[in-house]
């Protein structure tokens, strides 16, 4: 090329450069009518975008924001009271026509506002979807993203995808399992570690290596045919490093900066403490989760409100039945209290948890909806679940128990429910034996009869069960050996894996004792109203036999627990306030009949009764 | 005698019998003018007292209660608007009087129902009043007592007196200590072990052994000449089985019957809990402390109002500071709570601790007066204040700490203050390193730095410091040995005492650094209004090294107390929202003058700061 062809190319891509496409994206990329949520945020990013006119003629523009970064512009829609249809939203510059972005209303679905969610009566499925099952193997590896599969590296990807949930629905349904909890699914690009999720790439895009967006839906519609519910796992706290806005920041303050990276303290104390120094608090709320995590600043009024439509559109767009909330009392504490009302006012049915991972139960209960305790300093998260961690404690240690003491043995579990009056709704606890962060009670305990002894309580306690994939085939894993270990693959998911525990005839005669009473014991569960809203009456424990009651008006309960390794032989007089008008019982999980109008009950070493009564 | 004189004798005495007089005990035995309690409840007793009518020409009767036991008599006297004087009570039968008790009305004392009481300006000292010392050796044992002394006896009585503790008054002072509370003085007539004073035989006299009602006033004269005050030993829950009225019960439900004996179950958590079974509950509350301690019944009317006669009574009598109740949680859930309102109704600035051991703030703070945690049950003790058991139970542990981890180290003593939000009056808490129920923290911890670090902590944190008796020249004791070993005698407190640690000159050079420490730090605190009413910071602690801040408008004071062993230097910046306005300090222990506009801070291993900072 000579000199002057090649200046006059220069000039024709400079001037197509001005005159072409000037958006590269647009979030959310379309919306709902009849929202209560109408005041629509959208955020148009492209090169310099920010100096050219906005206009929409269909559609009033109620409000432009622009930030010191010229790639950024803010355009509020008000798309109160408009059909469904396209609002195109036109870009200008000195009255000519830039670009266009046709944003779309859509028409919602029916009953949409006030969909039921998840509680108290679903049993819910946590996994970790690189791990559970591959169900497209074609998707293992994407060139949109960095990290390729490599199944023999612990922290890496091992192929898992929203098409191998699919093909497990029926495995889990015969679990017993009502409802699932993914670890989060959207783009995480980070070079490793990415198969977690948690520092997503982008929030409005299935990673590929998972699926798409349609098979995500796909996901909520296929478990809505079997009356089962789709929760997703959102992180309002952070995004990674790899994440496209952080890598053009709209604004400085768009992450909490020092200038930069600094560490969280991890002391959630600091959030409630009236005695903190404020250089702690800000430090555990404002500090980064880690380093490849930059901590999302939710006290900034366009941080936020991208946020909240984030959520809206997911649940909107993929018929979602509740949310898990990441790092919930790490975030900015009026922000997400003003997130978690924002959803909650727009689905009022709708259930979120938080991780409150506290040890504290007036910490834990300082965090739910309309709490007493944060009434104390005038705080109200509007959250309306929170994570039970102390019963996690207490199941976390009293099996290791043989010699019951004043505060060791199932007094740690009673113990756990002295404090339920702290907490404002008890029914919307989530209990659970671990989760993706914890040792396994599998490896803690390696026995099946106490994971029989934990998967009662899990089943029969107030509260929404939760358990974590593969235990209940008595997959174990341990934390000090990293997270790899606690996140092992599902036997089974993958074509080839000599153990298939997803079908009866593969699982070990192990694996079958695991699975066996697990189904057996939430399949029951699944219509057992009493346990879903009934009272609690526990009575304290004698020789490491913990007997509590179950009750509402027409049905009752007893369940017995004996963490001892020898039989027991108790007085059944002691629990007359709740055994009076019954005579006998049969057990849900030996399906025999026992006699409670004697005066005497025996029950086995390391074992449980879930006891229905009769007249 | 023959058959005929014996006839007469007899007839002679059965009608002096009838005639003479008929009342055996009447308590109160007086009352005073202008009490907000004017209708007195007078307890009259004496064989079938119950059968003679009841007259009071000065006064009006507006109330008789009579029991299943006819030697009993309750009669109320309006005593509102009556001048001091006395006012007959007559017993009559058939018109004609059987037996007069001259009822007193005494004058008030000036300014008695606003009197001050003790508060976080005060440092309480614990004593034990048979094992400080022997001022008299001449009540040692007495003839209206069972229990003799028996010094030889780690469980029996060793001589100790009212006399003993007004002898030691200026030692107290120069301690540090502005109010005393000794363990029970009443008489506890139990044939063993009768020297705690838990197991009362009379709660309206002092036990003959320790002296008089008037030395007991004569205490409470002698500590307000030094400006120090007196705190009572009250126990409301239960008194011992040789109280008289025990022997010859006024009604069978004065107090909880199974029938009889049944023990409590101690387990308090069982008075707040919303699903404990009823008969946990009512076994906890109603069970008996321990067999020789008749559980009283505070929902009886009669025993109520009895107990809190008992209480004003003393107060007016002896010219009380303050109480402290023994077992509060124990008692009747809604009696003590009226006893509590009744007693601070009639002295409205009287202070009030109950023992509430428990091992979880929420259930601490719910019973403090006003607690936002008992208002989730509509429930309000009224109880002003509360003990910090978790902060003890912190102290109790943290020094054993070699290497700090997330939870182990200073951290449990940061973490305690956390929860401060719960409490409704976090300056009216009880903290102290140990009590006469607990292992003495001297045997915990076998060297004076740790105690130094200790007594640093109970000194400068918010709330009432409370020290146990000879802690304070390094004394030990191991409860796990009996509760005689962590309440030996006093050295000194005995004539021909080998050691004498009352005196600077008879203190050992080991009790001599004990002594000095604590004297140094607690007169020191006596003046700093700081300490008493000033606001936290705490900062996280690091290395071990935990730092807070006291701060008023007017001074701030810098608290260091490094656990580790070795020195530690650390950044001063980290504190800069307490330290911006100051360079220099003065350590309160050291004399020192210190650096503080320096960017870091040294200090040696177990050792503490105390800097009172200068601009």
């Amino acid at each position: 090329m000579n000199q002057k062809i090649y200046s006059l190319l220069a000039l024709v891509l400079l001037l197509s450069v001005t005159l072409q496409a000037q958006i590269e994206k647009v979030e959310p990329p379309f919306w709902w009518q009849d929202m209560q949520h109408n005041q629509v945020e959208i955020m148009m990013y492209g090169k310099d975008i920010a100096n050219l006119e906005v206009v929409s003629e269909k559609a009033t523009i109620t409000g432009i924001t622009k930030t010191e970064n010229p790639n950024y512009v803010f355009v509020t829609l008000d798309t109160k009271g408009l059909n469904a249809g396209t609002y195109p939203i036109q870009l200008k510059k000195k009255r000519k026509i830039v670009d266009t972005y046709n944003f779309e209303l859509k028409t919602r679905e029916e009953g949409s506002r006030f969909r039921k969610s998840y509680d108290s009566s679903d049993m819910m499925y946590l996994l970790m979807p690189d791990r559970f099952a591959n169900g497209n193997s074609s998707n293992d590896s994407s060139d949109l993203v960095t990290e390729k599969a490599n199944r023999e590296d612990a922290n890496g990807r091992h192929g898992g995808d929203i098409e191998g949930i699919i093909q497990h629905l029926d495995y889990l349904e015969k679990l017993g399992a009502t409802a699932v909890w993914s670890t989060p699914l959207c783009e995480d690009n980070d070079e490793a570690y990415s198969y977690h999720g948690y520092a997503q790439s982008d929030v409005y895009k299935i990673d590929p290596r998972y699926g798409s967006n349609a098979d995500y839906k796909r996901l909520a519609d296929e478990l809505h045919k079997r009356d089962m519910k789709l929760v997703m796992d959102y992180v309002t706290n952070h995004w990674g490093l790899e994440h496209w806005m952080i890598q053009d920041l709209p604004t400085y303050e768009w992450i909490h900066q020092f200038p930069g990276y600094a560490q969280t303290n991890y002391r959630m104390s600091t959030q409630m403490d009236p005695n903190a120094a404020e250089s702690d608090f800000k430090y555990c709320m404002d500090g980064w989760f880690v380093k490849s995590m930059p901590d999302l600043n939710q006290s900034n009024p366009l941080v936020l409100n991208y946020l909240i439509q984030n959520a809206i559109w997911w649940i909107e767009y993929a018929g979602l039945d509740g949310y898990r909330v990441d790092t919930y009392s790490y975030n900015d504490k009026e922000g997400i209290a003003k997130w978690t009302k924002a959803i909650t006012d727009e689905y009022p049915n709708f259930n979120i948890v938080g991780e409150v991972w506290l040890h504290d139960q007036a910490q834990i209960a300082y965090w739910q909806k309309d709490s007493k305790i944060s009434a104390i300093q005038s705080y109200n998260t509007h959250l309306p679940s929170v994570m039970d961690f102390t019963l996690h404690d207490a199941i976390s240690s009293v099996f290791y128990v043989e010699n019951p003491s004043w505060d060791k043995g199932m007094i740690q579990v009673y113990e756990n429910f002295v404090n339920d009056f702290l907490y404002p709704d008890v029914n919307n606890l989530l209990v659970f034996a671990e989760n993706h962060d914890t040792d396994r009670f599998n490896q803690r305990f390696q026995n099946v009869a106490d994971y029989k002894l934990a998967m009662t309580l899990i089943a029969t306690v107030r509260g929404i069960p939760q358990l974590y994939y593969g235990s209940e085939i008595g997959m174990a894993g341990d934390k000090s050996k990293g997270d790899g270990d606690i996140r092992q693959d599902f036997p089974g998911g993958w074509n080839g894996d000599d153990n298939n525990a997803f079908t009866a005839s593969g699982r070990t005669a192990e694996q079958a004792e695991y699975f066996d009473f697990t189904s057996k014991l939430f399949t029951w569960r699944k219509s057992a109203e009493v346990i879903h809203t009934g009272k609690t009456t526990q009575y304290l424990p004698w020789d490491d036999v913990y007997v509590f009651f179950r009750y509402n008006e027409t049905e009752t309960v007893m369940v017995v627990v004996n963490n001892s390794k020898d039989a027991r032989t108790f007085d059944l007089n002691r629990f007359k306030e709740n055994l009076q008008n019954f005579t006998k019982a049969t057990d849900v999980i030996s399906g025999k009949t026992i006699n409670v109008a004697a005066d005497k009950m025996t029950i086995e070493g390391k074992s449980s009764f879930v006891l229905e009564l009769k007249k």
